[in-house]
């Protein structure tokens, strides 16, 4: 699936991903608005590492196809339009869908605290296990 | 301009707006991550009255053509893609051009104390200026 972004794909993720992923910020006024905003692009079975955020994270999925998990839980199958409300201290990883790529925008709250808790890869087993 | 939206484009706004203007809020959980998310949707020539945020703003154009204008300052065009970030305090309106609807998000941080103080509507001498 293939659409046309709105927002810039912006540069390589190099760490705490699997796979392909390009990460664009959008709004990173800490001073003023303590929060942060990104786009994230994933390729086609790229996908984040399990990870946690003090102070929560949202996600809003704008193209493509996408899975989110929290650990223990089944994952989530996404498409534009969804939107993800990740609590604070719970561990998750999302990417794209082995045969999409997945967009959405990213949105940190009380950025000047809340820098992620990486935790190792999602691995082949649980990527693909239901 | 018309283009497909990715978020609902909601209820009808009734007041602090001039003109038909639509809201859906996409994310809300104060408790958790005190940060709200919304679609915002103007039909042509409709906007916002003058107001300002105790702790700032975040918008992101998604499509269609807008403006964005603080006080004392001229108004500045936006499209699809374009960002604004609106510092604490800081008076200003936003809305649609005469020709065309506009949506953006909005991103509201420390929700729980950021209430808009609004401060009545942008004439239409203060809209059709430069």
């Amino acid at each position: 699936m293939k659409t046309t972004e709105i927002f810039s794909k912006g540069q390589k993720v190099s760490i705490n991903f699997t796979g392909e992923a390009w990460l664009s910020m959008l709004s990173e006024d800490i001073k003023n608005l303590d929060t942060t905003v990104y786009n994230v692009t994933f390729a086609p079975g790229s996908r984040n590492h399990w990870h946690s955020h003090p102070y929560g994270q949202i996600l809003l999925c704008t193209s493509g196809e996408g899975y989110y998990q929290e650990k223990g839980q089944p994952k989530r199958r996404l498409k534009a339009g969804d939107i993800i409300e990740i609590k604070p201290n719970v561990v998750h990883w999302h990417g794209a869908t082995p045969h999409s790529d997945f967009v959405h925008i990213g949105i940190t709250p009380q950025a000047s605290r809340n820098n992620a808790v990486w935790l190792g890869p999602v691995s082949e087993e649980e990527y693909e296990s239901y």
